[in-house]
């Protein structure tokens, strides 16, 4: 942990074990990628994926973001999932339950950009990649992935019950937890689909 | 628009109407506020709500990230919300659908304390706000709101099928659009609930 890590706000909500780490990057799809450009800070979104001691960046060779990321300037990325509401008998005491984790450093293009599409494609598409045709190299040319290494970071998890004053606890109100729920709804065939080909089976076991 | 909203990355998904932005803003729930803290970047996943003109931020006077923004540094907040892959026929074209908007500026500590606390309340938990006791004036001391003016923005939207080269259309692997779908689960009542109360029917109305 550094200065910079350090939860101050709320610091019971703070974890620092990289198991909790991971199973946060685990459960985002998207970075928030916080840096400087031109002197002003810009927040950028962009799909992520954990692996192993790294969390992938994946855009275009042709995207601000990428090419600024790529000469190794600080960056601050941060992943979040909101998993619920929590309504206390009070607006002051009411929040959310979220899994929220900033990774410090600075991004550098991977070396196997391959082994880094593949491993981006099966977590976002566990399955699939070994069903699609291997990437062309003008693709490979036009696609940029960056690593940011899981060195300096910070998680904090918010999962309690309200917790309200005793004063409050006789208030003619409910109180309690909102989950929130993502799954993935009906497959939607591609208009210009040919050959009717079957919803592939490993659908069924991703989760957004 | 500004050479710095002007949307240079696939700039067939930017959206540059109003409309477009408010929409984005009031899907999301969380925002992600990159500002430059002690010479580094840093991103900040915060509850977010627009009211009008403004976007709103809530947080505590004790956080760090809302004493750092009261200041007036230069922010930048990003809204996303993720709606669906796209599953192509290759891994280069395969991607999301999503929304969204990034919002530049200076934020500021809100003059009608109340007011905005309502107005994130009804975002978040319409209908639940006048069920619940005012804030007392030492909650209103520890309550920082900021908002942030919606003037300099952009909106980028994905939400087209697949875009397959001709030469893949013939490939035999299925091809479409998996939404995202996303709602509230079960209520769960707080432990210490008493009186029983039934769960408000406002609650069946909310969408996260």
């Amino acid at each position: 942990m550094t200065e910079r890590t350090r939860i101050r706000r709320l610091p019971e909500k703070a974890r620092s074990s990289r198991a909790d780490l991971d199973a946060v990057l685990d459960a985002g799809k998207v970075a928030h990628v916080g840096f400087v450009h031109e002197g002003r800070p810009t927040t950028v979104p962009t799909a992520c994926a954990r692996d192993g001691e790294r969390l992938l960046l994946h855009g275009s060779t042709a995207s601000r973001l990428m090419r600024t990321l790529v000469d190794g300037v600080a960056v601050c990325a941060a992943v979040t999932v909101l998993d619920g509401l929590v309504l206390a008998r009070s607006a002051f005491e009411s929040s959310m339950h979220y899994r929220s984790a900033m990774v410090f450093g600075s991004a550098s293009a991977v070396r196997d950009k391959v082994g880094a599409l593949r491993a981006m494609s099966e977590a976002w598409m566990p399955g699939r990649w070994d069903t699609l045709r291997p990437p062309t190299a003008k693709e490979l040319a036009a696609t940029l992935v960056l690593e940011l290494p899981l060195t300096e970071w910070s998680v904090k998890i918010s999962d309690g019950d309200p917790d309200d004053p005793p004063e409050d606890l006789d208030a003619p109100v409910w109180a309690g937890v909102l989950p929130v729920v993502t799954g993935y709804g009906e497959p939607r065939p591609a208009p210009d689909l040919r050959h009717d080909p079957a919803v592939p089976a490993y659908l069924a076991d991703w989760r957004p």
